[in-house]
């Protein structure tokens, strides 16, 4: 069975004004490489109802899963759960599960759950919820899009609530070599490495380092025997222009 | 007229697996807010051919420009340039001026030029070259599309030269109050001030500080006097629990 495969949707004025510096996405990256899920495309995406709806039935039907960031709060521009419900055709309404679970977070829930944080509760038809044990007010699934919240410290609770219930892939094994030379001279010599281990995904990423040109060449593939000899032929080429890496 | 709108696209697997995060979009997004361009959308799509020209494709017929990061090196998994020409359904090939400029890199251009350099010179039919303060190897403009290095160094140069050749949009205006108060409470006042000033984009954004929940609510529209007004409010309400901004 191949692996599973992801998309991200980030729902936020605030990162497409450049307010916020996003950093959803590396964590919800690196959790899901070390998984064998392969994220695929990630987007941003304004609060904007039909930006947000044609991004999540656009990637809900290409990959396994679907995870979106943002836009589950409170507050009038929070409108992803509703979005999500829209998405796929279902009714979305305060559900007593989630109610039960915000009214933890008060010591006088009659009074504190108000309104707006009733809008919390709102689940739409058929989905699951996603634990938040920062701050209570839960994500959900429906079907295979996981609606979780901006808030750094939240959604990185709910990922780790969330990814052990996924189906999980044969993770991807990857090795590091820091060339200390630009990716110019690299380039024929990666080329070759690449054609003579054909199943190895090679990838050049260079840095500019106080002044100097150096690339890190990640190897990417399934047998560590192959990834070990790949890299093995570029270190004898680097010789002492290999870096460490730090 | 109304403000030029904008999308932009990081190519790199290096993003989508974790392995790197992403600064390039954050940088671009506060440049072109400082202009008045719109950021509206943006996307990290994979080293796939595909992928890549679809993007391309489906954002640039949408959008006043279409900014690209990443992929425009000169090794084997550097394909934006060739995407970008079929997207556009051009020729591309090494152009005279882009290798003039990558010439004067090197001391010795009959060899350091080597096959794998003059691959950043190839430039599409039809493009303008992007100057390249730091590395020299130019990006490039084909119509709307805008095409950078990934490099963040390299992504800065080309954009503090690109951007005051494109059209200019009026800079929204944008006033932040930040609030010591969960958005839970807030939510409610917010909505009032969002119908008392319709014009008035009111965004809310929580976040946690050593355990405390506040938010930052930022006024956006075009006029000063009615962000201050819909601010004023806002402050009478909060009260002692406005905080200072750091």
């Amino acid at each position: 069975m191949s692996n599973p495969t992801a998309a991200m949707i980030t729902i936020g004025d605030e990162i497409l004004s450049g307010r916020t510096q996003d950093t959803n996405m590396n964590f919800l990256a690196k959790e899901l490489t070390a998984r064998g899920i392969g994220l695929r495309e990630t987007r941003v995406v304004p609060d904007v109802v039909e930006e947000i709806i044609a991004a999540v039935n656009h990637l809900r039907k290409r990959y396994t899963y679907v995870f979106t960031s943002g836009g589950i709060g409170p507050t009038h521009d929070d409108i992803t759960a509703d979005c999500v419900a829209a998405a796929f055709g279902v009714n979305i309404d305060v559900r007593e599960d989630a109610r039960a679970i915000l009214a933890q977070n008060y010591a006088n829930p009659e009074v504190d759950l108000n309104e707006s944080r009733l809008r919390m509760a709102r689940i739409p038809d058929g989905a699951t919820l996603i634990e938040n044990s920062v701050s209570k007010a839960p994500g959900f699934s429906l079907e295979n899009v996981h609606v979780m919240a901006g808030v750094p410290s939240v959604f990185k609770s709910m990922v780790g609530v969330l990814l052990p219930t996924l189906r999980q892939g044969r993770a991807v094994l990857s090795l590091t070599v820091r060339a200390g030379m630009p990716e110019g001279e690299l380039a024929g010599p990666l080329r070759e490495l690449n054609e003579a281990w054909p199943s190895v995904d090679i990838g050049s990423y260079p840095f500019n380092r106080n002044g100097s040109f150096g690339a890190d060449v990640v190897f990417r593939g399934d047998s560590q025997a192959e990834l070990d000899q790949a890299a093995a032929a570029l270190r004898e080429y680097l010789g002492d222009r290999e870096l460490p890496i730090d």
